[in-house]
This record gives structure tokens, C-alpha cells and sequence, in this order.
């Protein structure tokens, strides 16, 4: 094989059983292509309490400006019931014109595409006047406590500074080239649990019913209109994931009842006006009730936003010129670790399609593959031009 | 001991541990007080599929017309920790002044009044024109199925047929001679399960929840004012007992949630009204929503109510006569079996108070056991006058 093969690397990574965090093999596989082109490889070991030990490595060839990084993990969800597979899951298997098993698409095809793409470039270009690095992590698909966020903290204390980061996450919705995501909305949750006075439903003067606070709660949460959208994204949205009174007594008024709830908001709020307005129309529909409440967040990310610039064009470029469609900017969707990444340098994804990521016969066309490691290929060609 | 000691019968009832459905010693302990004073006893021992065995007595002595009726049961709830008991709760102890233990007023102490009311009257007065008889159950604080229901059947085949009847529950809040009850609200259960399509919350486009189509079902169904009280009764009440969606999952809009309701109604409404109300409102309530939802209902108890009349003013008569209190007519609190006896005869409730009733430490003040005797016998008195 060529070192710059985007589908044996691909197979070679889905040959590894790296459901998340074991993802040293594929780690493995990732350096055994980079060190022998003259990157310099780091494997970094990070633990937390209550967490795993997560294996990641940093990789850089070159010097000085400009940094390009290229993002992405190698651990993968794990594959479920082996048996509903067409072909099993860690086989690489290549079939009718694809390329079968877990991370296919979510992102071990992605990794390999860049890799590819940075090997190709090394090989007919010689080291360009600037640096590229790669920063692959294991934990992606797990906490996300012992990956990218800390492999960045490391970074910085080494004084690795990217000026640009790619992440090679799925980003299209059926076909390359669709799209380029150019931020995320941010996730907050948040709990609330209204405590009333528990009793018999024949004796309602003597109880309180919590549940008659959270349908006042419910009323305007469920029917809640943050915003219209902003330039970049769409209208920011909370649903409510659960209610609860677990009372199987029918002749008993519950004392509590919890709610649960997730707002994906975009860049017309931040996490502290949200919890205002959240915990003020609570406080205002209880209020008079003699319910007592508890309300807690917790804020899973930030809503960020790369404005697109040259160097996002060139990647826009590198996509028309390979696929033929011009990308649309996007900020929909969940998250991923360009979360982190945005606190380090401007990052934007592109990546395969999503359509099976995290499903049973997760796949990828071959076509794909070499598409996309085009694509990688004249985005540096432009990026360091 | 007097036959005719309400005290010793109370004690000697509360010594026999008949935690629902055992109640066979503590029927013993009324038979052998009812037959040598001349009633004929029958056991009658039901069963069905899927509840226990119930024992139960029928006692008649006398012929023809009035046909008073004594109703009551020698079944208890379970004590919960004995060691929790100022006295163990089937000692029968008797200490400042009050007899202690599980039963004692939730309705040893009734039924040990009721009986020594008539074996004194009897004793005093012969037996009289037309017939007494007692129907105690051993069913009453279990399924409520092979209990005073069966019984009443039983008699119904026997040709056994009260004009009235006196159910010896618990009904005074505070002090004896509070409260005849003369009916009961009845009690009707809803389930609704809303189903809609489950999703992941960065994508609401592609979800439908169904907490979204509940929170406008519960806008009004906790907010719904049934009617304003009627003569007789307090206003009907619906109460919510629990609302679930069992989802754990903070990125994941649940496919599922399910609410239980229940409503405690007056003669103002039937069962077959309330359910078109409620089933047209939640119709209302989720139509344009895309959301299915199953409805199920189930009917505890209609309500009912026994008009007044001479005899339940004799009743009355005699309760202010011993205790100086003229009782008021209510109709609050949970079921009983009055529910059953309704449909064979007029019939009201009087007994002890129920401020203890189910609790640690159930006890009933000596005064209070002699009182409630000398009322049902003056009541007899009366009755039979």
C-alpha cells in the first residue's frame, strides 16, 4: 500500500476494536503513518477521577507560520448487537463499492482522508514554510475530559499554537460537499424539582400538589420562542426531555415532581441570560403557589461561531473544485470537540456524510474516501500557497 | 366480663393480629360474643383468582320489619415497625385512659360498640319486632373483593334484607358526634399515555414530544373546576398523581409520556360524563399536535348519597342525646364499603374519630368506646320504638 491509501489507512483503523476509550491500536495506526514522514509524535496520557485513562496523540511536522491542524478521534460508540451487522463491525470489510464497519464515517474514514491528504502533500511538496499538525484523541465519543480539552491544555504549555484547525467530522447531510460547519449551538440542561406537600386525593386541602406547579411551569417552557435565528443559525430550542413523579399510588398526591430540560441556543444568548430568564419565569409561575423548588444547570457547551475568512474560502474552494457543489455554512447540529478547540484557534469541520454514524452497518462509498482525501489535498495546496 | 363490655370486646377483637385478609380469629371473637345471645351465624368464606381468601360473618336474630343492618370489619392494615409502638400494636393494652394498639378505631373499637349495644339491648328489652343483624367483613382495608360486596350477594339469594343499615366506620374528625356521613364522593381513575416520535434534542424538526402536547393537556386538566358543590357535597376535585416519561437521556426527546389522574366527583356528574368530559377536552387539547394518545379510565366507586330521613334523625337524636353535639350530614373522605350497601339498602356511616386511623400508635379513649356504645343504643332504642 501507499503510505497515502485513505482506504487501507481507513481499514487498518476500523481493524482496531477502539470502542471509546481503548483506542490506543488506532493510535498505534495513526503514528505508524505519520512518524515515518517526519512528524513528531506525542502520545499523551490523560486520567481523571471517576473517568478513564484516555490515550491521544499530537503530531506535528514543520515550523513557525502558518499552523494548520487537522482534528479528529479515533474512538468510536460501540458497535451493539454484532449479529445485525452485514459484515462484522471491526472486519474493514469491502463490499459493493464500500467500506463496512464502526467509525467508518464517525471518523476513522475522516482521520484517514487526512492523513492521506497531509502524506500526499508532504511526499510532492517536501515540508511547506509553516507547520501541520495532527491532533487525534480517544475520547470523543466518551466524557471528553482526557481528550481534546487537555491535549490543547498541553499544547499550550508547549507552546504548539495552531492558527487554523479542520475537523474532519462528519458535516454532510447526504452528499459531499454539502456542507461546512462553521460553529455549534450550545447545550444547557437543567433540572427542576417542585416539592409540595404529599396527601390523599379525597383530602386535597391538606396537600399541595407539585404537579399543578409544573403544568403552570410547563405551559409557557414547552411554548418558549427564544429567538427568530441569527445570521448564522438557527432559531435557538428547548424541549423538555422528562417528567417525573414516580407515584403508582392513585388515591396519593405526589410531594414531588422533577422536570427536566435541554436548551440548544445559538449566538443571541449566552449560558448566564439563559439561566436568568429560565429561573425568573419558573420563580414567576410558582410564585403564590407555596410549592418550594430547586432548580439546577449545567452548561454541556458554549454556542460558538468561526467567522468564515480566507482561509475557510480556500477550504469552500478546494470543495467546489473536487465535488462540484458549493458548501453551505452550517451551525446546526451537536456538538463535538470543536467546543474546545475554538478557545485555541479559529476550527471549522468537514467531513463525510453523517447519515449512519453510531447505526448498525455504519459505512462509507470508497468514492467518498478518495473524494474527500482530494479535497484535504487542494485545501493544502491553497491553505499553504 | 359483661357480654355487653365494649371495652373487653375491643381488647379481646385488637388481640387478634387479622391484618387484611386474615380476620378469621377476630370473626371468631364476634361470633362467640353474637351466638349465645341467640343470633344465627353464617361463614362465609369467598374467593376469586388473583386475591386471597376472605372470611367473613353474617349474624341475624329476629324476623320481619325494621330490618336493621350493623356493618362493619375486623380487618386491619399491617402495623409497619412494631417497634415504632408505644405498646405493640395487637396487645390491647389499656393505659392513660386510652385502649391501644392497630384497630382500635379503625373499626375494632366500632364494631366492639356496636356489638355490646345490642347484646345489652337485647338483654334489656328482648328481642324486638322485626330483625338485627351484623355483616362484618374481613375484606374491607384489601381488594374490597370478596368481602361485604359477596356477602350482600349472598344475603340478597338468602332472602336477607335490611331496611337500613348502620356502617360503624370511623367519621368524627376530632370529638364524637361531629359527623354522620351520608354518602361518599366517587372516585374515578384516567391513565393517558401521548406518544409521539422520539429524537435527539439537537434535531427537534425530526422529533415530536409528546411532554409538549401533555404540558397543554395539563394547562386545564390541573386548573379544572368540575362544578361549585352540590346540597350534600363539597366540590368534585380532579387531582394529577403522576406524570412520567421515564427518560434519562438529557440529549434525547422521549417517545412517551404517560399522566394519572384522579377525580373525586359529586352527584353533579356519572361516570359516563366525566369520561366524555375529559376525553373530548384531551382531544381538544392535542388536536394538530401529530400526537396519538390512549386514554383508559377505571371506576373505584360512583358517588351516592342517602337522603336523611326518620331514621337517620333518630340516629342523630341519639348522638346529641350522649354527647350533646348535634352531628352535621357529610359526605368528604375516601371510600368505604358503604359504596356496596348502597345498592341493597339506605345507608349511613357513624362511628369513632379518625385522626388516627393507619397511624403509628392507633389508640381510642376508654370515654370514647362507652359513648359510641351508649349512642348505638339509644339509637336502638329509637329504631325499634
Amino acid at each position: 500500500m501507499s503510505a497515502a491509501d485513505p482506504l487501507a489507512l481507513a481499514a487498518d483503523l476500523i481493524r482496531c476494536p477502539s470502542v471509546t476509550p481503548d483506542a490506543a491500536t488506532a493510535l498505534d495506526v495513526v503514528q505508524g503513518a505519520l512518524e515515518p514522514a517526519g512528524f513528531a509524535c506525542h502520545r499523551l496520557v490523560f486520567s481523571a477521577p471517576g473517568t478513564p485513562d484516555v490515550d491521544n496523540l499530537y503530531a506535528r511536522i514543520g515550523a513557525g507560520r502558518p499552523h494548520l491542524c487537522f482534528a479528529g478521534h479515533v474512538d468510536v460508540v460501540p458497535p451493539g448487537d454484532e449479529a445485525a451487522w452485514r459484515h462484522p463491525p471491526f472486519s474493514g470489510v469491502i463490499a459493493d463499492g464500500e467500506l463496512w464497519g464502526r467509525g467508518a464515517v464517525d471518523m476513522k474514514g475522516g482521520v484517514a482522508c487526512m492523513m492521506a491528504a497531509a502524506l500526499d502533500f508532504l511526499a510532492a511538496r517536501g515540508t511547506p514554510a509553516g507547520a501541520i499538525s495532527f491532533l487525534i484523541t480517544g475520547d470523543e465519543e466518551g466524557p471528553a475530559v482526557n481528550g481534546t480539552r487537555k491535549v490543547l491544555d498541553w499544547m499550550a504549555e508547549q507552546g504548539e499554537r495552531p492558527d487554523h484547525c479542520l475537523l474532519g467530522e462528519p458535516t454532510n447531510p447526504k452528499a459531499l460537499g454539502e456542507t461546512i460547519k462553521i460553529g455549534r449551538r450550545g447545550s444547557l440542561s437543567g433540572r427542576l424539582v417542585i416539592t409540595g406537600t404529599q396527601g390523599h386525593v379525597a383530602y386535597p386541602d391538606q396537600a399541595n400538589n407539585p404537579i399543578r406547579g409544573l403544568a403552570r411551569v410547563l405551559n409557557w417552557l414547552t411554548e418558549l420562542r427564544l429567538d427568530d435565528g441569527t445570521t448564522h443559525f438557527a432559531p435557538s430550542n428547548l424541549e423538555v426531555t422528562s417528567i417525573d413523579a414516580g407515584n403508582a399510588a392513585h388515591n396519593v398526591i405526589p410531594a414531588q415532581v422533577t422536570a427536566k430540560f435541554n436548551i440548544r441556543f445559538n449566538d443571541a444568548h449566552t449560558p448566564e441570560s439563559l439561566k436568568e430568564l429560565i429561573a425568573g419565569r419558573i420563580g414567576e409561575a410558582l410564585a403564590g403557589t407555596g410549592l418550594a423548588h430547586d432548580l439546577q444547570f449545567r452548561l454541556s457547551g458554549d454556542s460558538f461561531l468561526t467567522e468564515p475568512g480566507p482561509w475557510v474560502e480556500a477550504l469552500s474552494a478546494a470543495i467546489a473544485e473536487v465535488t462540484g457543489r458549493t458548501p453551505h455554512y452550517d451551525t446546526g447540529g451537536g456538538t463535538s470537540d470543536a467546543r474546545f478547540i475554538k478557545d485555541t484557534c479559529p476550527v471549522v469541520e468537514f467531513g463525510l456524510t453523517y447519515g449512519l454514524i453510531h447505526a448498525v452497518d455504519e459505512r462509507v462509498p470508497v468514492d467518498d474516501l478518495h473524494q474527500l482525501t482530494a479535497i484535504y489535498r487542494r485545501f493544502l495546496e491553497r491553505y499553504f500557497a
